[in-house]
C-alpha cells in the first residue's frame, strides 16, 4: 500500500487448530472497522482461503451473536501453509510454494492489511508473508498457552475450564470407592493445561512433558494416600507426558506409531500400569478435543475482544509486522519475528508449579 | 421383627457401582425416618458393611447438604455379597457363604428394616436376605437405565447431561475443521445412555450394543454428511457396542482381555477405521467415570429424594421385600421378586429410537 | 384440503412466551417432514406471521445445529390473537376479528396443516382456526408444566435447572454467613417451578400461589432453624405465591398496579419482612427470565424431538385437531378441545409435596 | 514473639463478606503449614472469633475436598471489628475498643503470626492489629476486583462468570421476542463486575457507578437498535450506578432508605424508565449473592491456592504487616499499609473500557 493512505479494507483469517474465543477476536476486529469506515474480509479456512481466494465479506450482522460461540466462522485448517503447499502434479503429491499466489490474491482482494489470528506456525507463515510486502498484524492464539511472547493466550482458560470440571466430577465418583482415577489432557510438547488444571481440579499426581517421571514415585503416591486411608487418588497426565528414558506413548493417529505398547495413549498406560504395581482399580477418561470445544469462559471472551479490537488499533495505525500480547494486565505488541519460535515451557520454579508442590501434589520426579 | 412390633430402627446401605443421587436417596430416607421417631444406622462400603459389621449411626446433620453431592457418604463396593464372600482361608481365596452373619449383624445392631440401594445385584442379594427373614426394602439404582421394573432409575438423567455436553462441546470444535468426532458413553450391555445423550446432542450416528453395527453403514453415513459438505460428523458409540458378527471390544481392566486389536475400546477402534476407510481425521473422546460423577441434575435429585421418602413410607408400613418403583408420574412399588433380572434393552419401537430415525440419526444398521 | 390428498405442505408457528425446547420441536418436525417430501414454512411471530402473511421457507440446513439452542428462530409473540387483533381504526385501537385473514394466508400458502406449538393460549387459538376448517396439530408448551393433559411439558425442567443452579450457589454464600436468601420464581398460578426447583435445591421453606401463606408459619420456620444453630435458610417463592388474605404482589410491569407496598415483587416483599419480625439479614435473588433462557437441558431436548417428530406422524396420519402428550414414558395424543382449560394445579397429596413435607421443607401453612 | 524464634502456630480468619475462593486459600495455607511443621488455628467469624476467642485447629483433613467449595469453612462476619465493637452495657449498645481482648487471645492461642484473608476494612484492621505488635499477613479478597495494590483479587473471575451466564441466557429468550432485558450486578462504588461481565456476555448498555449514565442515552441506545431491527437490548447495570444528578437508588436493605421511587433498586427503576420511555417490553433479573455463591472459576482456584502458599511463605520468611498481591503473572507482595484505602475504580482510559466502546456498547454517557 502506498505511503500516506489510510487503511480501507482488511482481511481476517484464523489458523491452525480450534481454538475457544476465535469468534470473539474476529467481532473484536469486524465490528470497531466498521465503526472506522474498514470494509472487512472473512478468508476461509485459514491459510486455504488465501492461496485459493475462497472470501466472504464480513459485515456486522454477521459477527452479532457469535461472542459466546466456539469454533470459528471462518473455519479453520492446519495444512494450509502457502510456502510448503501439497499439490497434485501428475498424480503425485508435490510441495510447491504458492505464496506468490496468497500475494496475488491480497491485492486483488484489496486488501490493506491482513490480520492472522494463530499459533506459532501462522506466526511464522505471517512474518514470512510480511517479508514479502503483505501487511500483517498478528493475535496470538494456543490452548497450550506456550508463546512466549505473551503472558496469557485466549483458549487456554476455556481448555482449564473443561480439565477442572472433569476433575471435579472424577472426585466425586472416586471417593466412593477406592480408586484411582486418570484424566488424560492435551499439551504435547507444555504442559501447562494439566499443570493449571489439576492444580485447579487438586489433582494428586500431575505428569507433564517438561519433566519426565518415575513409575515408582507414582505407585508410591498413590499407596501412600491409600495407605494414609484415603479413598482415591487422582492422576492428571498431559498426553506428552513420558516416563523418564521411556518413550512418548503416540496416539493412534499418529501414522509413526510403532509402540510396542499398543494402547491409546499415556493416559491408558498410566492406568493400566497403576493398577499392575499396585492392585488397586484404576479408571482412566481422555478428554481429548472436548478441551478446544464449547463457549469461552468469560476470562478468554474479554480477553479476545481485547485482542481482536486491539488488532484493529495497530492496523489502522499502521503497526504491522507486529502481534497483540498480553503483558501483566495491559494489552500491548511485540514484533511478530521476536514473538516466533520462542516457547514458553513449564519449569520447576514456576510459581504454579511450587504452589503444587506446597499443597503435596506430586510430580513423579524428585526436583 | 415381632408382629405388630413398630418400626424403630432402620439400617441403610448403597451398594454396586456409584450414581449421581444416591446421597438423595440417604437424605431422603433419614431425614423423615427421624422425624418419626426411628433411628438410622448408615452402614458402610455396601454388604461389606452388613457382613464385617461397620455401620455409624445417621442423624440429620450428617444428611445436611449432602443433596446436591455426587457420591454416597456411606461409601460402596462391587465385591460384598454375603452369599458369595471372599475369604482368605489357609492362604488361599475361597468363596464362602457369609449370609447368616450378615443376619447376625442385622439382629445385633437391633434393626426392624434394611433400605438397600442398588442395582440388579444388590437387588438379588437383597432379596435372597429378605427370604431369610430380614425386613427388606429396595430402591433402584442405575445411571444404565435398564430395569424393566421402573420407568426410570436415579442417575441415569445426570449421565445423560455429562454426555449430551460433551458432544455439544465436540460440536463446535468439530464444526470448524473437517473432522469426525468419536465419543464413547458408558453402556456395555443397554445403550439408553448413548441413545438419550446422542439424540438430545444431536450426533449423528449411534452405536449401541442392542444393535449390532455394519462398518459399511458407518462409513457410508460418514461420507454421504461429508459430501453434502458438513464440515462435521459426531459418533456416539456405547462401550458394550459391537460390530456385526465381531466381538466385544473389552477395555484394559478387563483381566479376560485377549484382543486382537490391542486398543483401548470400541471408541478407539472406530475412529481408527473410519480414518482408515474415509480418509477422514477422526479424533476420539473416551468419557469414563465422568459419567458416574459430579452433581446430580435436579431430576435426578427429585426423583432420589421422592424415592428415599417413600422407601421409608414402605418400611413404616411394613411392605417389605418391595422395591420403589416410577410408573408414569406416580412412585409406587413392586416386589422385589419382580423386579430382579428383567433388563430393559432398547428396541427398534422404542420412541426415542424413533425420533432418532426421524430425525438423520443412524445406528449404522438398517431396521 | 380434499379428502384423501396427501400432506404435502405444513406450517409452523411458536406461539407465546418463550421457552427452551422450540427449537427443537421446530427441528423435530423439519427433519422428517422433508424426508417424507413434505415441505415446511416457518410461519414468524407466532399468530402474527399467520395474519400478516410472514413466512419464510424451512430447509434442513436452517434447523441444523439449533437443537441446543434457546429461543426460536420463528420468533414469538404473545400479541397475536386472530380473533381479537388490536387495528388501528382512524387513530383509535379498536380489537376486530382476523381469522378469516388467517385463514386466507393458509390457503394461499398451500398449506395443508399447521403445526401449532404453545400453551394453553396457543391451543385455544388453534382450536378455534380448527372449526373454521384448518387442520391443526398442537405441542404443548409451558415452562410452568400447568398443562392437565400432558404429563410433562418441555421447558419445564430447563426452568427448574436454573432454580435449583441458583439455589446451590445460594446454600454456599448462605453458609458462610447467619443469613436468610430468598429468591423469587417464575409462576405465577402454578407452583411447579418452585417446587420442583425447591425440592431440587434443598430450600428450607417454599411458598407457591396454590397455598396461601402465614407469615407467622415463615418467620417461625426460620427462627426455629436459628435456634438449632443452622447458618442459613432459603426460601423459595413463586412470583405468584402471596399471604393468607393477602393482595398478589404484582410487579411493575403491570399496568394495573396500585400497591401500597410499592415493592418490586413477593420476592422482595418477603426478605423486607423476615429482616423486619426475625431480625435476620436477607437478601434476595430475582430470577425472572434468566428461567426461559438459556439451552434446554437434555430432557428438554429428548420431550421436544419426540413431541416434533411425534407431531409431523399426526400431521401425515391426518389426525388433525389433536396435541402431542406425555402419558407416562409414552408420547401420544389428545383432542386439543380436551386440553385447554383444564390447568394443573400443585395440591397438598402430590408426591413432590409430600416428599417435601417428609424432608423437612415447610410451605408456610398447615395442611 | 521473640527475634530469632521459629514460626511454629499460625491462626487463620476470613473477614468481611463471602467470596469464592476462600476455602481455597485456606487449604493453600494449612497444608504447606503442616508440611512445614506448623500448627494452624482457624479462628471462627472473622475478627469476631478473634475477640470472642473461638477457634478450631485445623488439620489436613479438613482442608481436604475444600478446594472447590464456595463460602468459607471458618465462617465470616461483617460486623467484627476489634476496635469498634458494640456492645450491650446496662441495656444499651455501646461501642467499644476490644483490640487488648484480641491481642490477648492471639497471645493465649500462642500464635506466632496471623493470616488475614479480607478486604479493604479486614486489612485496616490487620494494619492496625499489626501496630500493637500482632505479627499480621493479609490475603487480599473483594469480588469487586477493586484493591489498587493487587492486580486481579481472587473471587471476581467466578462474579463475572455468573453475570455472563446470566447475561448469555437472557440473549436467547430476548431474541424471541422484542425486549429489553435489564440485569442488575454487584458494585456498589467500583463497576468491574459489570464492566467484565458485561463485556463477556455481550451486552448492549454498561451502566457503571463511575460514569453517571444519562437516561436519554440509554433510551437513545435502544431505540436505535430497536430501528435496526434488532429483537433486543440487554442493559447490565451495577447496583451503584446512578443517573447524571440523580441519587443512589438504594436496596431495602438499608435503613437509610428514603426513597421517593420506592422501588427494589436501579435495576428495576432502569427497567420501568426504559418501559415507560420507549415503549418496549422490558424485564429485569436482580442477581443478588448468586455473585458471591458457588464453586470458584478454576482461575480463581489457582490464583487462590497461590495466595495462600504465598501466605504461609511469607509468614515463614516473617515478612509480617504485608500482603500477597498479584503483579502481571507473577505474586508478590505489598505493605499491608500502602495497600489500603487505594481503591482502584474503573477509568474511561481502561483498555475494557476501550474494548467495550470499539464492538459498540454504549456506557450511557459521552466520554
Amino acid at each position: 500500500m502506498a505511503k500516506g493512505k489510510r487503511v480501507k479494507r482488511i482481511g481476517i483469517l484464523t489458523g491452525g487448530g480450534d481454538c475457544p474465543g476465535l469468534n470473539a477476536v474476529i467481532r473484536g476486529v469486524t465490528k470497531p472497522a466498521h465503526d472506522n469506515g474498514l470494509s472487512v474480509l472473512g478468508i476461509l479456512d485459514g491459510f486455504e482461503g488465501l492461496v485459493e481466494a475462497r472470501g466472504k465479506e464480513l459485515y456486522n450482522k454477521d459477527v452479532s451473536g457469535i461472542l459466546a460461540q466456539g469454533g470459528t466462522i471462518l473455519g479453520s485448517s492446519n495444512k494450509g501453509d502457502p510456502f510448503h503447499w501439497p499439490e497434485n502434479v501428475e498424480g503425485k503429491i508435490k510441495i510447491v510454494d504458492r505464496s506468490e499466489q496468497a500475494l496475488r490474491n491480497y491485492e486483488a482482494w484489496g486488501l490493506d492489511a491482513l490480520i492472522a489470528i494463530g499459533g506459532d506456525g501462522t506466526m511464522h507463515i505471517a512474518h514470512k508473508l510480511s517479508q514479502m510486502g503483505m501487511n500483517v498484524v498478528g493475535v496470538p492464539k494456543t490452548i497450550d498457552n506456550d508463546l512466549q511472547a505473551t503472558d496469557v493466550t485466549f483458549g487456554h482458560d476455556s481448555a482449564v475450564f473443561v480439565v477442572t470440571e472433569a476433575i471435579d466430577r472424577l472426585h466425586t465418583t472416586a471417593s466412593s470407592h477406592h480408586r484411582v482415577m486418570v484424566i488424560e489432557t492435551m499439551g504435547r510438547y507444555a504442559g501447562w493445561i494439566a499443570l493449571h488444571g489439576g492444580l485447579a481440579g487438586g489433582a494428586d499426581i500431575l505428569l507433564l512433558p517438561e519433566f519426565p517421571f518415575e513409575w515408582d514415585k507414582v505407585y508410591e503416591k498413590v499407596m501412600q494416600r491409600h495407605m494414609m486411608g484415603k479413598r482415591f487418588s487422582i492422576v492428571c497426565v498431559a498426553e506428552g507426558a513420558k516416563p523418564k528414558g521411556g518413550d512418548l506413548v503416540v496416539r493412534a493417529k499418529d501414522k509413526k506409531r510403532t509402540d510396542p505398547i499398543q494402547l491409546g495413549g499415556i493416559g491408558e498406560l498410566v492406568a493400566k500400569k497403576i493398577t499392575e504395581n499396585t492392585g488397586l482399580e484404576t479408571r482412566y477418561t481422555i478428554l481429548g478435543h472436548l478441551q478446544r470445544g464449547g463457549s469461552p469462559t468469560p476470562y478468554d471472551r474479554i480477553l479476545s475482544t481485547k485482542f481482536g479490537t486491539y488488532a484493529i488499533h495497530l492496523a489502522l495505525k499502521k503497526r504491522f509486522g507486529r502481534m497483540a500480547a498480553l503483558k501483566g494486565s495491559e494489552i500491548t505488541s511485540v514484533k511478530i519475528e521476536d514473538a516466533i519460535a520462542k516457547q514458553k515451557l513449564v519449569t520447576a520454579d514456576n510459581q504454579g508449579v511450587q504452589a503444587a508442590l506446597a499443597v503435596g501434589i506430586s510430580f513423579g520426579v524428585e526436583f
